[in-house]
């Protein structure tokens, strides 16, 4: 990289001018195959590397797409199975379409990173939120000023969004645990602060009307506030045959709480989480949950941010379906 | 975006050249405070945003680092506790010294990608290799044409590296497996092609010539390697009473197989992983294991390479030690 060959020593080498050089390299029609040939093999027989920096300023675009991933407090954000999955799908689509994927901490040291300047000043072509909560004080401002976005996992009048509908998951979760002969069931909510958590809940409470009892402790997706959330539980009503979470990592606290107090799961109470990410297959007894196609919303953003960099405006969202998944955390009511 | 307001536009309206816009705006000494903040406050009454692409191909630098990920055939790399790992250590050193961290897949349908023209080209100003075979092709190659470069887990002359040292941690493990007397053990390697396979197999048969047998069987640091490698321990000596493994994953097939055969771990076999990444917490007994710090490898390979990038051309490599963690999977020898 010290003797940096330009595109001037080039032309004169090959015998044409700068801009034919240029045109040669980005395989323009406007000069002959042969022309091109000659051109493209002297640049490689003298290492010129026309700076993509110098093309992409020309081409409006960086064929770039920001992944906005949340800087926690207490934790980094890929020990989380929800981000490295997300980012999965997200390259992956992004690799099929010739876009890299930048990676945008957000709220480093508590302060927002100006993302509207970083779009303007054209660091990427658009922003994915991966996690952001329900009054987003940024959404309105972003979409005045016309940034290309997607969130995904929320909703924002005018942005585009990709989510998970918990419905039909946990429609065939709670037949599943009627079948069983369960009468009393508790249920670990999410954060409220989030679709997720509030959309889980509303489905919880739409489709639970017919069971003796159906109570609801908030929590906040964590491992410690299902283990918290399971004591709550049993202090209201020790008679709880079977529990439900917003999430698995909720139902690892479940877990561990059971396993302290020597609680058998699934004999003495049945366990459902939800996400079915990394843990749920790996915990004993193995999770039954509730399946969150992560990777599938990952690639489903990129699809709809390319749509709206390509000036597609319409307003548009994508929803996946839950499923359940049957694994031996559930058994019959044993009361 | 529409109305696209233009570096002339501002300099008209402030009563200045254009240069004096963009000296304004990047804080040149050059010109007065009184006429900085003059543009300044009119640039952003405006809405003028300088192209940072066009600030960049001035620079000479991009403040872009590329994370090379293995494309593998039947997974995505980010399911693996691995790579988010360390992506987590990359991006936080990265974001404290302004860097923004692209994620590049590695050889998507089987075709490496040219990483020697990404970097001239200008898309990145180096790159951080996750995961490599000890005779990668490409590494003579990026050497001779002086990309910045640093290996993560491997090693090649001339390039900068940083590594885990396994011997530590397996010395302690060892120990720990003579105290409780176990006499005939048995190891599951890992691939072979790669640094850590060689460097922890290397330890393993170094460290164990007391024992009355050490048998090892090599695997590829997969779960179903683990399950298979356990089987052919079994076969050629059933009174092996523990077994280490290259990997985390390897131990969770060993306790896959011992589940399915109702062999107890750890009454009837001790176990001891390595890596102690996300599942081996999670796991049922938790699994005994090797820390191997990929967080901070990720946050020593961005050092190394921001070295590189400023043209501190020693070659240099960091190496960081595993520690033996102790949970329960291990236990008396029985026999």
């Amino acid at each position: 990289m010290n003797k940096k060959i330009t595109r001037a020593q080039v032309a004169e080498a090959a015998g044409v001018s700068e801009s034919t050089v240029s045109r040669a390299l980005n395989n323009s029609p406007k000069i002959s195959a042969s022309v091109r040939k000659k051109v493209q093999e002297m640049a490689s027989r003298m290492g010129y590397f026309p700076n993509r920096q110098a093309v992409l300023l020309t081409s409006d675009k960086t064929f770039r797409l920001g992944l906005v991933v949340r800087a926690f407090h207490n934790f980094s954000p890929f020990t989380r199975a929800y981000f490295p999955r997300l980012l999965d799908g997200v390259i992956q689509e992004a690799e099929k379409h010739g876009y890299s994927v930048t990676i945008i901490m957000d709220k480093i040291n508590d302060t927002y990173k100006d993302l509207n300047l970083m779009v303007r000043s054209r660091e990427v072509d658009g922003l994915i939120f991966s996690v952001t909560a329900f009054e987003d004080p940024r959404f309105p401002k972003l979409l005045e000023n016309n940034i290309p976005l997607v969130l995904v996992n929320n909703s924002f009048e005018g942005i585009n969004c990709v989510n998970c509908n918990p419905y039909p998951g946990m429609l065939d979760a709670i037949k599943h645990l009627k079948s069983l002969g369960h009468r009393k069931i508790g249920y670990i909510a999410g954060d409220q602060h989030y679709w997720d958590g509030q959309t889980r809940l509303s489905a919880f409470n739409e489709m639970t009307n017919d069971f003796d009892s159906a109570m609801v402790v908030t929590g906040n997706f964590s491992k410690t506030s299902g283990y918290s959330a399971t004591e709550k539980l049993f202090r209201e009503d020790e008679d709880i045959t079977a529990i439900m979470t917003a999430s698995d990592r909720q139902a690892m606290g479940v877990l561990s709480y059971c396993n302290e107090r020597g609680i058998d799961v699934p004999g003495e109470l049945s366990l459902i989480g939800f996400d079915n990410l990394g843990p749920a297959r790996d915990m004993t007894p193995g999770l039954t949950t509730i399946q969150n196609p992560v990777t599938l919303l990952g690639s489903d953003a990129v699809s709809l941010l390319l749509e709206r960099i390509e000036k597609k405006e319409k307003w548009k969202w994508i929803e996946r379906q839950s499923q359940f998944i049957m694994r031996h955390s559930t058994a019959k009511a044993y009361k």
